[in-house]
């Protein structure tokens, strides 16, 4: 399968994500976890045109009830709206995040943001694409010169005192950072050098499986807090560096 | 002077602000606090301009060494480039920020971002626009369904225990929070309903002339954090809201 194939399906997505009264029924699924009617609208049309194109792989994705995935199974891995709050709020700056993950990696992935026009993608050994541009991460190693993006894992408030600890940690060595509500995002900003870190916890495998592939194959580095590799089959603690940075951040700030 | 004409002028800086290596022409001001040849290029424009089309009125700019106003002074109130650090590392979230104050208020504001194109504008007493499209805050009052934006004070990083201590408490009480970079957006964001409430220390005058003129126009409300209306002469903590939240942020959030 081809990377161009799989953006067009997704570009294909455009007019339902950017549909504002299915944005507007909303539903919440859990404190500060809202799911609208165009979460599923393009899950349910990106399922059926990749089941139809692609017979034989699986599908995990956010919005469905029964996810799995094993390591002899092709599945596409879909977050159908990272950003959900975003969406809500007519922020612009959410994406529909596409990931193949074949024999235990991720080999191909989209991250699409219709509101600003820009799709970031990757195949394996292939390089990253923003729009068709190759991209790469930064060299910066020197801290007081990154600018640092974080989640704020807002499904488990519970967790607030020691991620504003960490926060403050690393604002207190950057130049500054951001938060920006879309992890699919993020990675790609990574990717391609507008961050030089992202990191956040909890996320699910939705949320870093086509930004993952799209971040390594532009040069970064992403593991979970203890340096290990990111698993598919369940929630992992997030550090997404321009791989300079990487051993800086494990050994003095996420080190729990 | 009409609204229309003053966004033509501001639209001739988009080459300037997009000129990529005058963005990687970086000068330290101090921590954290950086000045790109795009700053000053775009300050010389406007300024050159200004001066020659509308002779009389002063300049107040961020870029400039002496700044003065004074209530019986017409003064352009400009920020060449506010967010500067998203500049320098391309996040696309950066814009051209120009009010004008005539006889001791904001009656004409500008705020263009050429990465999205997107030209938030008001002229007092007629409203406020998106691309030529009106815009309104939001009607929202329940605090649990509100995004709420926050500077991060960047040049003062003594205070960040304070600011922290704050960001976490807004977290606790809303939906989620944002940083983005640049305050003269986030109060056009407050204005077109994006977000509900933006709130950052010790900005300067520059950073919320024209947004401060924008945000009221579209129905909210702006003021420091003991409810005073904001000074034009020095520094001041903003509370931007969609009005309705006003009173629970000055009374549970900001009262310090």
């Amino acid at each position: 399968m081809e990377r161009k194939e799989l953006i067009e399906i997704v570009h294909q997505t455009r007019t339902l994500v950017m549909d504002e009264a299915n944005s507007r029924a909303v539903t919440a699924k859990g404190t500060a976890d809202f799911v609208t009617k165009v979460d599923f609208s393009v899950q349910d049309f990106l399922k059926k045109i990749l089941f139809r194109e692609y017979p034989g792989i699986g599908l995990m994705s956010e919005e469905q009830k029964e996810n799995e995935i094993g390591p002899d199974t092709d599945t596409w891995i879909l977050d159908p709206i990272d950003g959900t709050t975003n969406l809500i709020h007519h922020y612009q700056h959410s994406a529909v995040s596409l990931g193949l993950y074949e024999q235990g990696e991720i080999t191909l992935g989209v991250v699409y943001n219709p509101f600003t026009d820009e799709t970031f993608s990757a195949a394996k050994g292939c390089g990253a694409y923003l729009n068709e541009q190759k991209i790469q991460v930064t060299d910066q190693t020197d801290m007081l010169r990154t600018l640092i993006s974080m989640g704020t894992d807002p499904y488990e408030k519970e967790k607030a005192p020691e991620n504003f600890a960490l926060f403050q940690k690393v604002f207190m060595e950057c130049t500054d950072i951001r938060i920006s509500g879309s992890s699919a995002l993020d990675l790609c900003y990574v990717a391609c050098g507008r961050l030089d870190t992202f990191l956040e916890r909890n996320l699910k495998p939705w949320d870093y499986g086509a930004g993952s592939l799209i971040l390594t194959e532009a040069g970064g580095k992403i593991t979970d807090w203890n340096n290990q590799p990111l698993s598919f089959d369940r929630n992992c603690n997030v550090l997404a560096t321009n791989g300079r940075l990487h051993s800086y951040f494990l050994e003095n700030i996420v080190n729990d």
